[in-house]
């Protein structure tokens, strides 16, 4: 059911990394990600394990914290053990800290290279990372590369510097490294991803960086996850948002969703207002967003709100309810299948929806 | 200031089309448009002239209605005439409503043809549009096209339906035409404008319909628009959101400086929250990006949350605020100007960004 989009992406062959119980990488499917936006102290954790699982629901594959001191170290020891996903662990400054996430279970670390310090330290994570066994995402930001690169463009000066640092985790035979290469302007972040990307076989992580608030960031990350998803290259990919983790989830499915790349879920088309309306069809989508977000099934749903682009234009999705003057239509593929009052609409509607489920 | 994108767009050469004061087409700034979203009566009237204002600080350079009634007409009439932006009338079925919104003054009226009926009234009101003057945009939608076409692939059918409908505005030497075809599937409205483009020399309005609420439509709409907009197909757009007009107009304006099209506004970078921050760029953002988002000069601000990805990334910002401890740091391409208390962040961050305007 649903619009098959039909983009003839091949995705790029890359090596097969193992993080926790999923793959990432080759055919594998793209995998949304967040990172949790508080600190986590031990009374926490059952609350964040219980938002993991919401965010399940909406489509994330793997989670990151922020691993900044010792306190930390068992925290997240905690949370990955009992997490419903991958957990993965961001580190700066302190290679003891990435030693201590290992050392806990946790299933990938973040780290760059530039800001552990000497080559040996990132050598000690490798290493214990190898006997883990724990995945390294080689995370490049375009604000904090190596001084050698500086006379570089920032996006070629990302490719110099990660193509240097995989050369660490070459020497010491680690296979299970992601790369990701990070501005906080998109069409570098594609450029850049776009190069390395033709000159290795690591999988990609991809986003934009300090993207900003939900809209700017949205538009920005759209631009550049569409363009190299459409490419085949990117086999894990995080939407930064200053806003929730829930948005950055959500337009992460959306933009798979736009590309043909999820494999499940709804889309949803609704009517803007208009003035032509006799149906809330705001109000109504506001209300249940969240709930259909957590559909996992392939379903178009179209919440129209006027006799003028009702039914017709929606006719190819599987369920869509209208307003038609003092009554509210629910439709699936174009046929009409109750007529109620708008008091009446909701339960009818997700009745009917029940119904596909 | 700010960061200079070069996409290196040529714009398509069109006909040139002048709507009110405003050209739409060829080298002409593409306009960001959006709908008014509710009933007026006439003592709205005040309220919404207030808020077109409002829209226009945005980035907002058209403004469309529906005229759905005959007592619509004389009130989008009194809007016309005190808009400090061209109004477009919207009409469906009753081609008299067409007449009387021109005779009224509106800048611009869309209509589908395929919703007028006969072709005669069509025609009538391209006589009127002749002689007022008054623009016309032949606005297209995928669920609502002439039964003839209905083998066709729904963004071929939109192709050949507008081709055939504007061969009317021909026969009566009416140059003044502005086309949209718009589908809510982004790849059937990119590959069908993209088509007419080709083909035709009209101005382009670009849209994705029906695209749902906030995030699904933020996704659909730059994925069709920003691929037609490198390509210099568009002169206007407009984002459809099941949300508020002020969201459509960021997003319709976030999406031309994202290709490089825009030529003022303000470029947004923040951190997502991570743990790592010690300032709360979130709430920082939340209060103040509608503020930020009416600067009409061309600027790059940064909120950053913590020292790891704060002053150095956010280097070629034009301003910046950051946490560091338990200061806040301001600063300015990379060079710190104030360091204050987290109660003084606020004051200070719009003092010096006020030396900046």
């Amino acid at each position: 059911m649903g619009e098959q989009r039909n983009m003839n992406i091949t995705r790029r062959s890359t090596r097969r990394v193992p993080v926790g119980g999923i793959i990432i990488g080759s055919d594998a499917p793209v995998a949304v990600q967040t990172m949790w936006d508080r600190l986590v102290t031990k009374d926490d954790v059952d609350s964040v394990l219980k938002e993991i699982a919401l965010l399940k629901e909406y489509g994330c594959s793997l989670i990151r914290f922020t691993v900044a001191s010792d306190e930390d170290v068992p925290i997240i020891g905690e949370i990955a053990r009992k997490s419903p996903m991958p957990v993965v662990a961001d580190i700066h400054y302190r290679h003891t800290l990435a030693l201590g996430a290992i050392a806990e279970g946790v299933h990938k670390i973040r780290i760059n290279p530039g800001t552990i310090g000497p080559a040996w330290k990132t050598r000690e994570i490798i290493k214990a990372a190898k006997d883990a066994p724990c995945a390294i995402r080689l995370g490049l930001n375009g604000g904090s590369l190596p001084k050698e690169f500086s006379s570089l463009e920032s996006g070629e000066a990302m490719v110099a510097s990660a193509l240097m640092y995989a050369d660490i985790f070459e020497q010491e035979g680690f296979p299970d490294v992601i790369v990701s290469l990070k501005s906080s302007d998109p069409e570098v972040t594609r450029r850049a991803s776009e190069s390395f990307a033709l000159q290795t076989d690591y999988p990609m992580h991809l986003g934009v960086t300090e993207a900003g608030p939900l809209i700017p960031s949205v538009v920005k990350s759209t631009y550049a996850l569409t363009r190299l998803l459409e490419q085949g290259i990117g086999d894990t990919i995080r939407v930064s948002i200053s806003g929730s983790l829930q948005e950055e989830v959500i337009t992460g499915m959306e933009i798979l969703r736009t590309v043909g790349l999820a494999e499940q879920g709804v889309q949803i088309i609704s009517c803007p207002k208009c003035g032509r309306a006799r149906f809330d069809t705001h109000q109504f989508m506001i209300k249940h967003e969240q709930k259909l977000h957590r559909i996992r099934k392939s379903l178009t749903i179209a919440c129209m709100g006027c006799p003028v682009n009702g039914i017709n234009e929606a006719r190819h999705a599987d369920i869509g309810i209208t307003g038609s003057g003092n009554r509210v239509i629910i439709f699936k593929k174009g046929e009409i299948v109750r007529e109620v009052t708008p008091e009446e609409a909701e339960d009818a509607f997700f009745e009917e929806l029940e119904t596909l489920l």
